[in-house]
């Protein structure tokens, strides 16, 4: 096992590292800079050094974290999720000199972080992906043909679009024939240039996701699927798992398949495989992300295995003593994030101290933070100050475990995410399951809550500015 | 369903049942006294009334409560644990005020109240008892008859004695002899009688307990057992589920044994039977609590199963839908008891305002609490300021987890049992599962450790007395 593991990280995920480590009895390093001396991760590491003052480079200066790890006797570093995690670089030059990256090899790493290479690998390891044309169409007739082939609804895509812009949904051929022209003359005046391509258009979709597990030792399992479908600005806001629209029959057949591809390409660590998926639970690989994830916890909450500390374990050579028959799902399992940032301003970030904090504990109920009264959300950061999971044997009871906790949950000081997932929790649509990627779009009614009373509280304003300048 | 639910309690079981009410969606109605007007219970209830200003007589005041749960449309009390939790008076008086209380009817609790009836009903009922005489013993000649039925070591016991006083061990018949009359003699000095009993000793005993469930409509079930046998004065401080001397055959001897006892006296609500257990496992009837208890926590992390949601929906007359062969019993689970004592002074109560509270979160880990930072731990009531419970897949792990997370739980202002629990907690015999109800007196290195150095923080007394002055 390791001496010493550094986490290149901050906030929940460096403290949810910190705590793996210390139950496998491994000491640690944080690193932080000149706005987070008091932050989570600081006092809980067994050592913390300042490298930096400014708030971004801090966790992203490569050299000096590498020369740090070095220094002070670490041999493995924890880049958590973001800033390092998908860096091949990185992973390269922790190699180079001698420190474990947890996470995969630098050579898979880059391989999935192209993300059209990806595709093409994962198609060859027989993943399924959103059946289209293999690169430009050369005619009408082949798009005819291949809409045919694959059916309607299909998409007709101009190369050298993005953004949605240079994009027409054909439903039949009358319309395919029609907008073929239309889209490549357009193009064409766009972009420069009217290459076309075609895929199916997956109506509805959702966000499906697979939680891969493999070692240094060829053996991957996987921890079923999550559905992040209900997201704002292509963010995920609300994660589940397992999914409802998976039976056990689908969730194996396509375990088998992540499985199977993660091993082709010599995949260990953690990792997620993303898909989009039809209302009839079909699945269209999209991307992997070879780190750990922000809703991991949902994972293991219906699993009951330590995704971080398997992730540590794996990077030191163990092999997994968990096999693919073990893995029973138990229940069901929400995570909200809890954001501060105001849902009716278009998500817009909200900075300051926090004033009151109050996290509810309890049965089926877990806290993933780094948050305290007095600590200061700034501009630098992610948005996330906390993310709040529940689990219950039913869906219905894990909505309503959901709903009371986020009641009870009390943060001043910042708007949050809570009075609209409070809404979400509510909402009979959410509630039957029936939600996609659409879903915040179709459903405005969530966006309707009071303002939470930000109570004019002198003593709570500066007892929480005491307490945020001395660190409480 | 209930209409509204008073919950006639305070601290962390009262905001423990409050969550459980907001679960299914029923209102609730806390009630409280001058010390406790900020107390988190008051703030997450939907409605509170402070009906007393003796700290001790408010949740203790049968009719006061019963009024102002008939003034505001309260149609159940929950009583929690401790105060009117098992007078069965109280139950009888809201029966009469056409109140459900949240417990089993008046009678049972009468009955189980009796100790010595209670006894003798669960061995009518087939539950093992400690063996020995059946009342006082008539002839030396008796007592040798009756030890070489149940074996030795037996225990010579003075009928008037208590508190370990007028008890007399022996090992073999010459033992027995010699301390025969003796006992008898000193009995008759020292209590002015000379009446002895002969029971078996169980040598260095645990004290396990079932947890079993039923309904107004006959069914019973039981979660399984906890070994609570790491005790303080008879108080117990960590509480473990599953025990780990009990085999799945004998959980489920044991497990038949006490449903069916718990259906011959027509229990309803949740309950516990308290056991002696020796070292082979081999269980003996103390007592049966008729309400839940402090260390129900554990049952819930290893059967997936809400206790006191089911407390709630039995009484409303809901039957139970959970079969015994469902209840799964899944890992490994720990409660600490986190109190506001001095374990170096015998456990002296502390008392003081909480200046500093960090509550780690994290998978496997659950904090049933009322306290925070700004927390006033009075005199007035039990000791108890948290409770602390890990789950893990396995014992080694759930230990290490606990470990992990008493290390980072952060209580500055007064003395706490996490420093002597940390030590439990990576002591070699408790690790090894090797803990019997001596636990404490035989490991006197557990209560070494550093005192945590309370800074003398100027800035975080201050803010802590401004939060605790307004509630924050």
């Amino acid at each position: 096992m390791f001496n010493k593991v550094l986490v290149a990280n901050r906030g929940e995920i460096a403290v949810r590292i910190i705590r793996a480590c210390k139950e496998l009895g491994i000491p640690t390093v944080a690193i932080y800079n000149e706005v987070e001396s008091t932050a989570r991760h600081v006092k809980l590491a067994d050592e913390a050094y300042m490298i930096g003052t400014d708030p971004l480079d801090t966790y992203l200066n490569k050299q000096r974290i590498i020369n740090l790890a070095l220094e002070v006797g670490a041999d493995a570093i924890h880049p958590g999720y973001g800033f390092l995690a998908e860096n091949a670089e990185f992973a390269k030059m922790c190699e180079e000199a001698g420190i474990t990256f947890i996470g995969p090899h630098w050579k898979v790493i880059e391989l999935m972080g192209d993300k059209a290479r990806s595709k093409e690998v994962m198609k060859k390891a027989g993943v399924p992906v959103v059946p289209g044309s293999d690169g430009v169409l050369k005619s009408l007739e082949e798009a005819k043909a291949l809409a045919r082939e694959i059916g309607y609804p299909v998409l007709l895509k101009a190369t050298a679009g993005g953004g949605g812009r240079g994009i027409r949904i054909c439903r039949n051929e009358e319309e395919l024939v029609k907008n073929y022209e239309q889209a490549s003359r357009e193009a064409e005046k766009a972009f420069g240039r009217g290459d076309l391509l075609l895929e199916k258009f997956i109506e509805n979709p959702k966000h499906i996701e697979y939680q891969v597990l493999g070692d240094k030792h060829g053996n991957v399992i996987h921890l079923g699927e999550r559905d992040c479908s209900i997201q704002r600005r292509n963010q995920k806001l609300v994660e589940i798992a397992p999914s409802l629209i998976l039976t056990p029959e689908k969730r194996e057949y396509y375990g088998n398949i992540v499985t199977k591809a993660a091993k082709e390409i010599g995949y260990y660590n953690a990792g997620t495989m993303e898909f989009i998926a039809d209302q009839e639970g079909n699945l269209y690989f999209i991307e992997m992300n070879t780190r750990i994830q922000v809703e991991h916890p949902v994972s293991e909450m219906v699993t009951g295995i330590d995704i971080v500390k398997w992730q540590i374990k794996i990077a030191a050579g163990e092999p997994l003593t968990i096999k693919q028959e073990d893995v029973k799902f138990n229940g069901y399992a929400i995570e909200c994030r809890i954001n501060a940032e105001d849902p009716k301003k278009n998500f817009a970030p909200s900075t300051g101290v926090i004033e009151r904090y109050y996290v509810p504990g309890g049965f089926g109920i877990r806290v993933e933070h780094a948050a305290a009264r007095g600590f200061e959300v700034t501009p630098y950061y992610d948005s996330m100050i906390a993310k709040l999971i529940t689990w219950a044997p039913t869906w219905d009871e894990a909505v309503e475990r959901m709903r009371a906790v986020l009641e009870t949950y009390e943060i001043t000081g910042v708007k949050t995410t809570i009075p609209l997932l409070i809404n979400i929790m509510k909402e009979k649509d959410f509630k039957a399951g029936k939600f996609t990627t659409k879903y915040l779009e179709e459903h405005p009614e969530v966006f309707e809550y009071e303002e939470h009373k930000d109570k004019e509280d002198f003593a709570a304003l500066i007892s929480a500015a005491i307490a945020a300048y001395h660190g409480l």
